[in-house]
């Protein structure tokens, strides 16, 4: 089996996407990241939800969450307005999650290998540089241990 | 907003679930990762499905993917087999990733704070030390950048 035949349709984002419309397609898909591509259309990072979380909660309040409790909370989309005129390349850390890829015509056991030594949730399929589809883990799992 | 509110059903398997089961269930489900209890249902960890991936491709193709290409692709029965008589114990690394919590009655900034500090994709919320329900770093977005 090739990596072609595994990868499915996956949202991806480019570094000047908006950040909101980021985060709507996370929530409204209900997806754990996003991938992310270049200007060039090529894979670059993967943003997690959590790091989205992590740019709207204020960094007084995660240095110490138990403020959270003692002030008014804030309204949803006044949380949320912290995205707004922001782009997706603002709301990746310094050093982003690696996208690991695979070529379409690798096995299914290379990209097994790949996403098990970078521990990464998804990798990108490529055909000619450009991603053709995506294959995570839980994807993986349901070919490998597929009930009868 | 209270942590109860935000709560969702989420599949919960315990340190001597069997391995392939487990397997299965994030197969099925297309989920993430799995939240694991202790043997007092307590929150243990959290069994990202990547960590079963890493489970069952041997070390030495973990070491050099290029060789998957080079030898004859396992059926993906004999890969599975990896699993057969394991437990979910057995798969956890050593260091396992820790499961945050919440108690069903902290504020959804608390969770959202205590998400972005351990930049996690869930955490469960607990009432009296069992757990009520998981919220995942998509669901806390879907009601933060909810589409008017």
């Amino acid at each position: 089996m090739h990596a072609s035949d595994l990868a499915e349709e996956y949202p991806l984002v480019g570094l000047d996407t908006d950040a909101l419309e980021a985060a709507q397609i996370m929530a409204k898909r209900r997806l754990p990241g996003l991938v992310v591509t270049d200007e060039s259309g090529r894979p670059y990072a993967i943003l997690p939800a959590s790091q989205v979380v992590k740019f709207v909660v204020p960094r007084y309040i995660q240095a110490d969450p138990s403020l959270a409790g003692v002030i008014d909370e804030p309204a949803a989309d006044k949380i949320a307005a912290q995205l707004s005129g922001k782009r997706v390349r603002d709301l990746l850390p310094d050093n982003p999650h690696e996208l690991p890829t695979v070529n379409a015509d690798d096995t299914m056991l290379e990209l097994a290998a790949i996403m098990a030594r970078m521990r990464s949730p998804l990798v990108a399929v490529l055909s000619d540089d450009r991603i053709v589809g995506v294959v995570t883990a839980s994807r993986l799992l349901s070919l490998i241990c597929a009930t009868p």
